[in-house]
C-alpha cells in the first residue's frame, strides 16, 4: 500500500499504450492513449515522454508525488530482454527494467506480464474478489490464463505461468513452443480466427464480429463450433485441476460471449466435480491499465520490480 | 506446530489403512497396518480401535500426550458425507469429520484428500520441499495431482482441486463425472491399464508388471504408446498453466518410471516454455501416511478440520 501521493500505471499493448496516473484507491486523475506502432524503443521513448507529462501535471495540480510505477506488458520481461512477446519488432531484446529504473530514477518500477495483470485489477476492484481460488481467461489476439491462489497470482517459477498459447491440441501434436509454435492461440486466438476465416471462407471478418453474427447465422456457427470446443475442452482440464470459486473471461472477445459462454457452461457442466460460475471480467478496455495501477499499489504481486 | 506431545496420524486407503503415531519431527514412534477390506464403518471402528492403542503405548513409554490428528482418506470429505470415493462400500455416506470427533473427543482432527496429503509430505519433507510454484503428480489406481503455491496445497474452492481423473481425453467426449465416468483414470490409471491388458492382450499383469517389462518388450512398449502419449499430453497441458519449478511423480506407478519419465521429459520439452524437473517422490509406500502426519503437525492445510 501507498501511503501518501499517487502512482503511474503503464500499459504496454501490442497496438496501443495507456498511461495513467492514480490515488491510492486507483481512482485515475490524469491519463493518455497514444499507439505502440512499430518500433520497441521508439514505443518506449514516447511512452515515457507522456509518463513524465503526465506525472507533472498530477504533481502540479494535487500537490502531490510519484511513488511507484506499475508496468502491465506483452510477454515474459527479464533483465536481459522479453520473453515470448512476438508482436512488436525489438521488444525482444528489450531491457525494459534497466530502462526504467533509469527513466524514474529513484522511484520503484514493478512490471507484470499484461493478462497478469489485467487479472490483478480484477482481483483487487472486479470481478475476481474474493475469490478463491479462481481463473481468469483472456480471449483475444493472444490466448493465455491467470491462475489465483490465497490471494495472489501464481507468478510461475519463471513468471510464465498461464501461457496456454502453447498448449498442444492432440497428443499427437508435435510442434509446439520449441519451434516458435503457440497451438492453441493459433487455433483459438482472435488473430488466427480471422486469418483463418479468411482464407477458408474468404470472410473479412474479424473474430469478434464473426463471433457477434454467429446468433444469427447458421454456418458461422458451425464453423466456429471446433474452435470453440477446442477452447472449451482445453479450459475445462484447468478447471477440474484447480477447482475455482468462478472462472472470469476477459480480453477483447468477453464482449461478444453469447456464442462462447454456453460451450464453456455444458462443458463444465458434463465434466468438472463442482462446475464454477462463469463471469465476464469487470474491466473491459482497461484491464491491462488498471492492472499496472494495481501493481504499482500492490507491488508484492509484481514478476519484476524494486 | 505443536508444541508438546505427539500426534497420530491415519491413512485410509481403498485395501489398506496405516496409523501411526510420530513426535514434533513427524518421526514415527509407533505404527500398525490394517487392511481396509469391504465395510466403511467397520473399516472406521477397528482403525479407531488400533489407533487408541498406538495413543495408549505411547503415552506409556514417552510420558506424553496426544495433541492432533491427522487423516488422510479417499475422496472429498465434507459434514454430510464422502465425495468421489468409489472404492469401498459404504465410504461415500461416511459421516468422518463428526464420527472422528467423536472418537478423539476434544482432540483436533484434521482431514485431508490422501494425494493431497502425499503432497504436503514432499513439501514438508520430501521432494517438494523448497519448490514454488510445484506439481505434484499421483499415479496409480486413482490418478490426480496436487497443485501447490505460496508455499501451500491449493485446496479448491470445493477441495476438489486435482481431480485430474476426471477429465475428458478429446473435445468429442461427452461422458464425464456427471455419468460416474471419470475419462482420464479409465485410461491411464493403474486399474483400467491392467484391465485393458486383460481384454485387449489376454495378460494377466498388473499395470506395474507391464511397466515394468516395458523396457524388454516391444509389444507392451507399443501397446503402452498411446496410454503414456494421453498421459503426457495432459500433464503437459497442466505444466503450462502453471510453470512449476519441480513436477514430482509419486502413486504405485511411480517407481516404475523408466517407460514413463521419457514420454514427460519429451512432451514437456516441445510445448513448455521453461521446462521443468522431473523428480520421483520421496515418500514411497507412506505418503499417505507421512502426510496425515504432516497435516497434524501442520493443521493448516486441511480440508477439514477443527
Amino acid at each position: 500500500m501507498v501511503e501518501r501521493g499517487f502512482v503511474l500505471g503503464m500499459d504496454f499493448g501490442g497496438t496501443k499504450m495507456a498511461l495513467a496516473t492514480a490515488d491510492d484507491h486507483g481512482m485515475i486523475l490524469h491519463r493518455a492513449d497514444i499507439p505502440t506502432l512499430s518500433d520497441a524503443h521508439d514505443a518506449i521513448s514516447r511512452a515515457l515522454e507522456v509518463a513524465h507529462e503526465l506525472i507533472n501535471r498530477t504533481e502540479t495540480q494535487y500537490q502531490s508525488r510519484l511513488r511507484r510505477v506499475g508496468v502491465a506488458t506483452m510477454g515474459i520481461t527479464q533483465d536481459s530482454g522479453v520473453l515470448l512477446a512476438p508482436n512488436v519488432a525489438g521488444w525482444r531484446e528489450l531491457r525494459l527494467p534497466q530502462l526504467l529504473h533509469t527513466a524514474f530514477n529513484g522511484i520503484p518500477v514493478l512490471i507484470a506480464n499484461d493478462v497478469k495483470s489485467a487479472a490483478l485489477a480484477e482481483l483487487k476492484w472486479g470481478a475476481l474478489q474474493g475469490m478463491d481460488p479462481a481463473l481468469f481467461v483472456n480471449l483475444g489476439t493472444g490466448i493465455a490464463v491467470a491462475l489465483i491462489a490465497s490471494g495472489r497470482i501464481i507468478q510461475g517459477a519463471h513468471g510464465a505461468s498461464g501461457e496456454i498459447a502453447y498448449n498442444p491440441l492432440t497428443e499427437h501434436d508435435c510442434r509446439g513452443v520449441r519451434d516458435d509454435v503457440a497451438p492453441l492461440e493459433e487455433r483459438v486466438g482472435g488473430g488466427a480466427i480471422q486469418r483463418r476465416a479468411r482464407d477458408e471462407l474468404g470472410w473479412d471478418l474479424d473474430a469478434g464480429e464473426l463471433l457477434r453474427q454467429a446468433p444469427r447465422d447458421p454456418v458461422i456457427r458451425m464453423w466456429l463450433d471446433p474452435i470453440l470446443r477446442t477452447l472449451s475442452f482445453q479450459l475445462t482440464h484447468l478447471v477440474i485441476a484447480l477447482d475455482p470459486a468462478r472462472v472470469v473471461i476477459g480480453g477483447g472477445l468477453a464482449k461478444v460471449h453469447e456464442v462462447i459462454f454456453p460451450y464453456l457452461r455444458q462443458s463444465f457442466d458434463s465434466f468438472v466435480p463442482f462446475p464454477p460460475e462463469i463471469v465476464i471480467a469487470h474491466f473491459e478496455r482497461d484491464a491491462g491499465l488498471m492492472g499496472a495501477i494495481a501493481l504499482a499499489l500492490d507491488g508484492s504481486q509484481a514478476v519484476h520490480g524494486g
